[in-house]
């Protein structure tokens, strides 16, 4: 088998065989097979696509490039949630104490964020001593117990994705629906969870920007995690604009704490309750969807959720004063108030405007070592739908005033109005569809 | 300017300014653009190609990447003649001191081959003490005196062609009008003659496999030379059978020095007269084409043409006896006889085929740094359009014996037979078009 002939094959459009792949990304992985012709079989792939078929056997071969996490030790049923990245997404800080709350054992693998702002594991080290690099063993011993761990992908998890994502982000080869699928669905699979939830968003603040290549990568995602015998369920939700109204790591861990006593925005808490209920449908915890949003219902009222997120912070090493008392998490030096230049109705929030302003002071990474400030970011005071007055506050931008110019405009950019009343858009855009194996 | 923002638009079929395309350039030369990067591109562009703007822009970025050979000092119009590469073709070798002797100046710079058989450098070094490594002036001084020289490309000329052309040979972006075109006129226009002919090889043992891609390739050097000013003719010739009857560097080497006594194969004289005639006609040295085929036919059976080739190879140290004395060429160990199978007519000979038998029994290189054997190659006894008895031999395989039943399976499979008579096919398939700048 030759490598070049690989490539060519798929420059032509033609199909590859099992062994095929397996040779490319064994050959990656062993130097034998150079990155630039890993980049140009890439090329070739965004411009050929890969069927199904080629899309399960890559998906395969990353998934055997590295260690399976192996979850049979903490008994009961463990599920994972992922979200293919929106603006404002704090799901899985939410989600994952309360599914934990409700029987549910969720071992979280997250990896820092690359992007407009941080992911899951940035946003908790905004809490003073909050450990993110667990071992293997007390990462499963303190899911075994108190139902839930986040941390942070050290291990050799899925190891080929990462080195061939590392190519694709610096070839223009990122948003490929097969290569998408193949990447988040072996991640997923290396993890270990017999329940897999995917909430795909789509609209101008994510990957995908239309319906239609939403429900393809729902579609494929689902036919992979089918034929490698995963029970994986897809959702699509809405990112046009952010979720919830801060965009941050201080900002957004406040929003988790208040969602979790009850008191979130309609939107992260209507999320949080759509994929916790198919998680729980799916763990066979609860038998119809309103059984299960009680039962979430229920773990928020009686402060179960809280008490868990409480329990794994204090696991982790965090400080759990720090949910009490919002001044102990990382400040901005200055918050300015943006006010609206009209009087009317918010007719959209341009979510990627939003993401550049809150990276632009300082809460989002340009390279894998720049550092992120846990304090700045952006806090909406109105979303799509509501009325504001000439002169009222529209969003806060919190920063430490370096580069805040840049961002202030983008933010009264991101903002468009209407005379007339506007109907909120619908944030489920597809409902959950099930593939079980 | 951003190489990923670059590379995307070329995915997404967006079209290149002539900035972009230096700074791509530029950027890898400096290894600023990485590799893989390059391969990226590389891929787009086979799949969503070049227009003619992109393509010229590309080919002058290539030579302003090094030096440009100044011939200005040799006196006289001074002829490239170029290739794009078929099998048995030696046209270079008779064609330059038949030039030379016509009263045209050639100063040829010539690669070492990367293929089934050596290039024209590797043919020449089959006469004991050749030198192809000139030093600059001793080119140039040689070509004011004599009127030829053939030297190996050492210097600066178009190296970013070279580098982009070595990911293009491990990355399966090799067959891409837009860049064949771009490397080939590059070349030729660093190396600074005043009239090119280029010779578009097309059939199964060429490159182009069929005439429609020939003929875009011709017209894409013709539309680049012209928007930089060079007076550029090209001609399309068929590649089907070998050129000639000898594939190898000694037995090649002999049939140039028989038709330059007037006693070569038809194909190769007709293909020399032709490329000759056009270069005479483009010098302004000859008023018709009948002119000056009576030129070139003169300057052979005057002897002129021949002992311009050996005034050549004795001012480059080589050893003129064996323009006389065959046996002073490196010779094969072992020289086997194919039969005809049948009685009949020849109807195809597989140039590809012939050129697998040559490189398998060391005729051709696989890699840059591999050693090649300039007494082994093929000899073909028959070509299309010849009748053949059952038992009479077709060809001989000149080989050291140790690889001889691959090459002998393909010899005798690369032959098909009818019983009819056939017609041969013709070999210049578009005459000349010029493109005067």
């Amino acid at each position: 088998m030759n490598i070049v002939d690989i490539i060519d094959a798929k420059r032509r459009g033609q199909t590859h065989s099992q062994e095929e792949i397996a040779f490319l990304v064994h050959g990656m992985q062993q130097g034998t097979v150079r990155d630039y012709q890993v980049a140009a079989w890439l090329m070739a792939v965004c411009l050929q696509g890969l069927n199904l078929d080629e899309t399960t056997w890559l998906t395969e071969a990353f998934v055997r490039s590295g260690d399976q996490l192996d979850l049979s030790g903490v008994g009961g049923v463990t599920v994972d949630k992922h979200s293919t990245g929106g603006v404002g997404d704090k799901t899985t800080l939410v989600l994952a104490p309360l599914l934990a709350a409700a029987g549910v054992k969720v071992a979280k693998l997250s990896g820092r964020g690359l992007g407009f702002t941080g992911g899951t594991i940035d946003k908790l080290e905004a809490i003073t001593g909050f450990e993110t690099a667990l071992p293997k063993a007390q990462f499963l011993k303190q899911v075994q117990e108190i139902g839930v761990a986040i941390g942070r992908q050290t291990g050799n998890l899925a190891p080929a994705d990462g080195t061939m994502y590392a190519l694709r982000d610096v070839t223009a080869t990122v948003d490929s629906i097969p290569l998408i699928a193949a990447s988040v669905v072996s991640k997923k699979i290396a993890a270990g969870a017999s329940v897999i939830v995917l909430d795909i968003k789509c609209g101008r603040g994510a990957f995908m920007k239309d319906l239609t290549q939403a429900r393809q990568l729902a579609e494929t995602c689902q036919a992979v995690g089918q034929r490698l015998g995963k029970r994986l369920v897809t959702v699509i939700s809405s990112m046009e604009q952010p979720l919830g109204y801060a965009v941050g790591h201080s900002v957004e861990l406040m929003e988790v704490i208040r969602t979790l006593r009850g008191e979130g925005p309609a939107d992260l808490t209507e999320l949080c309750q759509a994929l916790g209920s198919i998680a729980l449908l799916e763990a066979g915890l609860a038998k119809t969807p309103q059984d299960a949003v009680q039962q979430l219902t229920a773990c928020v009222e009686s402060g179960r959720a809280l008490a868990t997120f409480k329990a794994m912070v204090v696991a982790q090493g965090g400080d759990p004063e720090c949910l009490e008392d919002f001044s102990l998490l990382p400040q901005p030096a200055r918050i300015s108030m943006i006010p609206s230049p009209v009087t009317g109705t918010v007719q959209s929030i341009d979510a990627l405007m939003i993401a550049r302003a809150a990276q632009a002071v300082g809460a989002g990474r340009r390279t894998k070592e720049d550092p992120i400030d846990l304090g700045v970011g952006v806090v909406l005071h109105k979303k799509v739908g509501d009325t504001v007055q000439q002169g009222e506050t529209l969003v806060e931008l919190y920063s430490d005033a370096a580069h805040a110019t840049e961002a202030m405009d983008l933010l009264r950019d991101a903002f468009c109005f209407t005379e007339g009343p506007v109907t909120p858009p619908p944030l489920i855009l597809l409902e959950p569809t099930h593939a079980a194996p």
